[in-house]
């Protein structure tokens, strides 16, 4: 049996694109439906209680269109809102990027000392330490937030000596602290993983948040026998704000064809649908 | 005869307080009404529908609080949407950052080759340059976008050589342009005039948009019989998303005491106007 509903896909705006690359690559058959927040983006700096509004808004679109799992490909929401999504999704999987991360992090790390780097937000709230000391107590978790990365790599510095400077000044602290394990807890830095390694200088394992995502994903779904055996039909994008600089964003993440584009308001949306 | 109705001054976020800030310096006896529209900033990357719709919200509220004028201390807005502001303020006089940055840089320039540092959106809507060539259509205006700026402001790395380096990226093309005059279109480049004084080396005037703005407004309530002889009562400041870091950042670009801050939702205020 082929399962061939979609899998729902969201993100405060379209770094979360990184892992719908990851998810094609490891679910070709699957049908995805992404929707990126761009007009309220980015989340990092928000209050809590607007990113769990936001995140219910936006699971409750999802449902609507009847994905069979929600992928939750923001770390923020992963980190401080993952349950509001869980109550609105009701019987079908959530699956937010924060947790395989850690499980990943967890098996790779053998002195049991992990860094964690990622927005404010989700360093705020703890979410890889509280996490990765979920599973086992004895590990020491290290999180610095970042919060230049995301600009520099928007805005095309990624090669830029800038952002080798910042990732030094960033980076100096973990090195110090002896992590044996760097997790990358933001959609945008799996793009500056050369970067990355090269100022770590092959010393610590990088982890890549939205791969080992996509890995969980077909997991589940082979476990729930919800697998789809062959596609039907493209993978569906929505924007809530069709900024000038989509296109250009989106190939930096996707690195692949975005077929096009529905600008929704969300507000008018969950009108009708109520 | 005293004028006592408050100026309204709003800004995408909290970098117009820097303009606040000049205000105060300028015209001590008003009395002010700040919103930060901070769930939905920055506004420089949102398409020019979402900041129209925006900056009529703003103003349709302001308006309520019997404001005797608006200065918009948003350079996005004042580049894209001033025409709203003003169609919405009435009768009311609107003042935006652009307009007293293009008079006060047209009035410094002796070679008429002048530079303009600001938001994306900012140079994208060429608002410096078309201001100034209406002026005068003589003047070479070369505006450059420097998106990185804001965030290494906020983040509070002014001081050090990350924001150096990036300013010498931006600038140093504006050097070899050989303009003789530089605006800082953005409400946060005010806090890095030293290290842009430093990376000029002396050659160059650089013109500070929210001083020339609230010189403008002085001079435009003066005309009208409209200044304030004393103060009564204190600042307002209304922001539309409490986000934790809105004491750090708020001294950042106020410079001086911001009295307590009440959290608005703008569309439940808008539909009790209504």
């Amino acid at each position: 049996m082929s399962d061939t509903r979609p899998i729902g896909v969201f993100d405060s705006g379209l770094g979360g694109l990184t892992v719908v690359h990851e998810l094609r690559e490891a679910l070709p058959n699957e049908r995805l439906i992404y929707l990126g927040d761009t007009l309220r983006c980015p989340y990092g700096g928000r209050s809590i209680d607007a990113i769990r509004t936001f995140s219910r808004e936006i699971t409750t679109f999802l449902m609507k269109q009847n994905v069979k799992m929600i992928v939750v490909a923001c770390n923020t929401v992963s980190a401080v809102a993952l349950q509001d999504v869980i109550e609105v999704a009701g019987n079908i999987p959530v699956l937010g990027v924060v947790g395989p991360g850690c499980r990943a992090a967890l098996h790779t790390s053998v002195d049991k000392r992990i860094g964690v780097i990622g927005t404010k937000a989700t360093v705020r709230a703890g979410a890889y330490g509280n996490g990765i000391r979920a599973l086992d107590e004895r590990v020491t978790v290290y999180e610095k937030a970042c919060p230049l990365l995301v600009p520099l790599v928007e805005e095309g510095f990624a090669e830029n000596k800038v952002t080798e400077l910042m990732l030094e000044e960033y980076l100096d602290e973990l090195v110090d602290f002896g992590v044996d394990t760097l997790v990358l807890g933001c959609t945008h830095y799996p793009l500056l993983s050369k970067q990355i390694h090269r100022v770590l200088g092959g010393r610590i394992e990088v982890i890549d948040s939205a791969w080992w995502t996509a890995r969980e994903a077909k997991q589940i779904l082979g476990d729930r026998g919800e697998l789809a055996v062959e596609r039907e039909g493209n993978d569906r994008f929505y924007a809530t704000d069709m900024t000038e600089e989509f296109t250009r964003l989106a190939s930096i993440f996707l690195r692949g064809q975005m077929d096009s584009v529905v600008e929704i308001d969300l507000h008018n949306e969950l009108t009708e649908i109520q």
